[in-house]
Order: C-alpha cells, then structure tokens, then sequence
C-alpha cells in the first residue's frame, strides 16, 4: 500500500517516526526514494528503532492528528521535489530533513536566498541584545533575512530587529511549528509567521527536548549563507551552530564582547580556533552579501520621524528618547523597535552617537 | 681626536646628535665603528643632517650639559658593548639606537629577559583600564616586566597594575628620562624608577615630539618578547607598536572589547588583518612566557587581607570595596590597586566574580 503513496505522505509519516538528523535513514531514502523506503521498513527489511517508530505511526491516527493540528494553525509541509524548498538543504546530504513543516507567509526557497543566521546566548547582556538588535534591523534593511531559533536573549532580540524593520525573519524551532517554545514568545512567533516563516523539523505538538536542539542548530546553520555569533559562553549551543556552519563551508562571524566577560568567552574562543571570523564592523557582517543597504528613506515613517524630531529638538539619551516617544505618540513602543530605529537613521547618517546619547548631524 | 674618545663617549654625541631611528647612521657605525663614524662625519666624508648637528655639539657643551643631567638625576648612558645591553635591540639591525639613556634602579638585560609589552589608547574606558590593570598585575606577579610609554590611559594602567603587584616596569620615554611627561606623571615616573626603569633614545632634557612617539613605539615592541593592545582607535598610534612587534617576529595579542566601541576598533580590525592574535583569556597572555604563574600566598599582605576580610564578611562590589577599605585602614587607596589585589585573590582561586561583584569561593 504503502507504494501508492504520495511522496508528501510518505515523508510525512518517516518525518513524525524518526529523529531529525537520522542519517542511516536519509541514506535508505536517497537510495530508494522515500516511498520505497518506507516500504522496506514496514517490510522488516530494515532495523532499527524507526521500524517500530514507523509501525505505531501506521497503527495509529498520528499522521491525520498531524496533519489537521497542521491545517488549523494554517501551516504546511514540504520535501525536497517542492518549489519552496531550498538547494542550500542539499548540503545536509543524508543528514538532510525528510521534509519541513512551515507555518508563515513567506516562501522559504526565496527567502532564504539572503539569509544570515543570527545566533548567541540566552542568558544574553545588554550589549548583547543591542547588538543583535542592530544586526536584525541591518539585515532586515539590506533585504536579507535572520534565522534564529526564536529563544531568549540573542535569537529575541535578531528576530525582532528584523521586525522592526520590516524585514524577513525566520524561527527555526526544535518542538512543533505550533508549540511556542519558550511560551513567553508566543506573540513574537505569531509576528514572525505573519511576515515570515516559523520552521521546524518536528511535526506540530512536537515537544522541545535536548538532542532536538542540537539538531534544530545544524537547520539554522544549513538555511543561511553565514552565521554570525553573538555572545556565546563556553561550551554555549550557539557554538555547536558556528561549527555546523563551518564544516557546512558558510561564513562565521563572530562579535567580539569585553575579554572579562564570560557572555563572550566562546566567542572570543572560536575566533581564537579559526572557526569564526572576527567582526570589527557590525555592518561587514550584511556587507558580505554584496548588495546595497537598501535603506528605506522613508521619513512618512511616523516612528523614524517623531525620533528624528525629538533628537533634532534637544538631543537624547536612548532612555529619554524611549519615555518622550511613549508621551508624544501615547503607545507603548518596544525598547528594541527604538534601537532599530537609531540603527537606522545612523546609518543613513542623519544621526550621530554622542557620549551619552545621539544628536543630529 | 675624536679616535682617542671612548665609545661611550662618541656614542652620546652620535646619540645627541641624531634622531632616533637614523639608519643611514647605523649602518655607518655598524661598518665602521661609532668612533671612526664619528671621525668620517666632522670629517666630511659623509653627507646629511647629522653632519651639521655633530659639529654643533662638537662645538658646545651639549654634552658636558646632557652628562651633568644625567648624573644629577642618577641616571646613566649604556651602548651595544655593556654588559647591559640586552640582545633584543640587535633585532632592529642599522636602526637599533645609537646609546640608551637610563634612569632607575633594574638591570634593563636582566628584566627584559621576559617581558611583555603594553600599549593602547590614552584616551581609554574604564573597561580597558581595568583590564590593563589585570594584566599589568599578572605579569608583576608571575614576574614578566611590563614595558609600556607612560601615557595616560591603558600605559598608565598598565604600569600601576605591575607597581601594585611588585613588579617590574619600564616606561620608554619619546623624551628626555629627566623630563616628565606627561607632567601629571611625574610621581608615576618616579616610582617606577624606584624599582623598575625609564629608558629613552633621546638625551637628557629632549622635549618629546610626534616623529619621536613613533621611533619610541618601535623601542617598546623591541624591549619585549610580546606585545598586547588594549584598545586601540583605527589608526592610533598603538597598532605602529603592534606592527612593530609583528614585523620583528614577536608574538602580538589584541584584547577584544565591544564591537561598539570606538576605542577597540582598531584592536579588532588588527585581529581580523591577522597582525594580532586575540585575547580569549587575560591570562593566556602571560601563560606565553611558560612561566608559572608565581603567585604571592602572602595573606600578611594587608591591602589583600583587608580586601578579603570585607568579601568574606559581606560580598562586596568593586565599587563599595573601595569605600570599605579606604574606611577601614584610613588612608586612599588607588582603585588600580584594589583591581590588582581583586585579580590576584580570583587568580588564587580565593574569590570569585558574581553578577554584581565580588564572593569568597
């Protein structure tokens, strides 16, 4: 029966039986073609624990389940003969996704055409955050696209840099594509599939857990052309995501931090081991992929025009400028849409860092 | 005459007479000798500035003047033959001083044995200081002499970090060793003669201008087996010293700091361009010397007793430490002192860092 299966479905069914990552199986479907090989494991002709995986899945209504939880969050499910999937995959080799489950509106393939990775510590600093806010907001502008995993910290702040800026972002996650994981995001995986993509290997209600994670960090790796580390401790995930990186030949960047910090030590580390390139420049990072900073110049923007006018009124630390916006446009603007917003007018150098805060040029 | 002078002697009028750095000079000496240099020069066999410049000083009591100086500030004039004279310097081939002027209490081939080179920004953070600090004080402790320029800022720093911990240091002067400068340094220069040395390739009296920092930058990475930059801004005068350093071979570490920082631009811009290696670990720095690091365990010591006692007691930032001390033992205490005392309890393994300070381990 199984023989007359779509690929689709055959996929989907090794894909909610096995582990991500499961390269003895990738290497019977890149022999036999998924269909096949699903044949050959319900047949007993392979062993292993996808055997059992599989039986349970076909005995059961896991696949229907799936699918519906799938259709009613409005995701989808793609394998490598789809249009949407994207060559850079190819890379994995055996190691490769049997499929991906997608939930947003952006089409991955293209997307992922510019696309940086963005990654770093949970227990992130200040500094941190306000790096990977600017590296968000950069990026979002130079149209090219953050993947992150959407935790605490760094992945936070680089996604919502690239919201900010009305950039692409993509989350990729280690549970299912309708889990938020950490639930405290939530609202900002809502925001990320509205304009972008959530991503996963694990089919929907997929539970995070430890080696999903680890697995979860090759994807984001795979799905950019560079990866750039900011703030990793020792022995950090992110690490594991800079090194997939590197043995997948992509760039690394890593952002320094002060060498007293432990939030920078692994980063300083793989800079150090020659598995990450220093970056000296926030903007070399989005300078690699040769295009344009397509900056808007758009000054209709009515955040981008009360900052402006605010700075050009009397100057302002971040702090100030974040409680005058909150009185004069009477909302709640988040901390990280402020700093886009001045990553932004810097770069189109209408604005310029002071000692204690920014005034006009 | 001048064949019947000593080599001393011609020496200290070449060196009167000339720039720092002179190579057509140092390969008229290396040839023939600085006596019969001196010789072919009032002679007029040989063509240039210094002809003139030696005639003059011939001529004067220029160095009657710059002898009676030296002696009135203790201090004393070695050449390539003194037993003091420490091989490093014959790295810098026709451009290797003339004569050394030194005032101070070390041996000069005897400290330089393992030395480590310090300089950076005078217009540094605290961050930097800080860490200027720490390595100043490692390096006294495990008994590496630092060499840096008595700037303000990290040179500072980094001598007074050296000066807490009872190391050497030498301050390489662009002027006279009799001259302070900066003025605000006086005391600073004292105490480091006190125990350590101020050399200089200019007489007694000279006044310090820019093209002599530059040839004085090149003494500092030549007097040391390793050099470190601690915040540098892009073009500052500190990388002239690391590429120094890295063109007579010598290991060159650049501490990281902030990618936001203006200050360690050009720290990081010398890591990327591989002229520096970088710094993951403040202590790595010295580890280079394959030198225990020979860590006082003296709790008489009562600066560290009293630190320790204020820790043990309650846990302490660096800041309220500050103010216990200078309470409890009633007198001013030097916060770089303090931060050199912090380093050593950590590097003990007596106290440890937490996210507001200081706790006993």
């Amino acid at each position: 029966m199984a023989s007359r299966m779509s690929e689709h479905t055959a996929r989907a069914i090794l894909s909610i039986a096995s582990e991500p990552g499961d390269e003895k199986l990738g290497a019977l479907i890149g022999e036999h073609g998924a269909n096949q090989a699903l044949e050959m494991i319900q047949s007993g002709q392979v062993s292993g624990a996808v055997v059992k995986r599989v039986r349970e899945v076909m005995e059961s209504k896991a696949l229907e389940h799936s699918m519906n939880r799938l259709a009613s969050c409005g995701g989808r499910f793609i394998i490598p003969s789809d249009d949407e999937w994207p060559a850079l995959l190819d890379d994995l080799d055996t190691s490769a996704p049997v499929g991906l489950w997608l939930k947003g509106t952006a089409n991955l393939k293209v997307v992922t055409e510019k696309s940086l990775a963005v990654v770093g510590a949970r227990a992130s600093t200040s500094y941190g955050e306000r790096v990977a806010s600017e590296v968000g907001a950069l990026a979002g502008q130079a149209g090219v696209c953050v993947v992150s995993g959407a935790a605490y910290g760094i992945d936070a702040a680089a996604h919502r840099g690239a919201l900010a800026t009305e950039g692409y972002t993509i989350a990729v996650l280690a549970c299912g594509v309708d889990v938020a994981y950490p639930a405290a995001h939530a609202g900002l995986l809502t925001r990320i599939s509205e304009s972008g993509l959530v991503v996963s290997e694990a089919p929907p209600q997929a539970k995070p857990h430890k080696r999903r994670f680890l697995v979860r960090n090759r994807l984001i790796a795979t799905l950019a052309q560079s990866t750039v580390v900011i703030e990793a401790a020792l022995r950090s995930g992110s690490l594991s995501t800079a090194n997939w990186a590197n043995a997948l030949g992509r760039d690394v960047w890593g952002i320094p931090g002060p060498v007293t910090s432990a939030t920078s030590a692994g980063v300083h580390a793989g800079i150090r081991d020659g598995v990450m390139n220093i970056v000296s420049e926030i903007s070399d990072v989005i300078a690699r992929f040769n295009t344009e900073l397509d900056l808007k110049n758009d000054l209709h923007d009515p955040l981008q025009n009360c900052v402006l006018k605010i700075i050009q009124e009397t100057g302002a630390t971040t702090e100030t400028l974040i409680l005058k916006i909150n009185q004069a446009r009477d909302v709640i603007v988040d901390s990280h849409e402020i700093h886009s917003v001045l990553a932004i007018l810097e770069l189109r150098g209408l604005i310029e860092r002071t000692a204690t805060g920014w005034r006009c040029r």
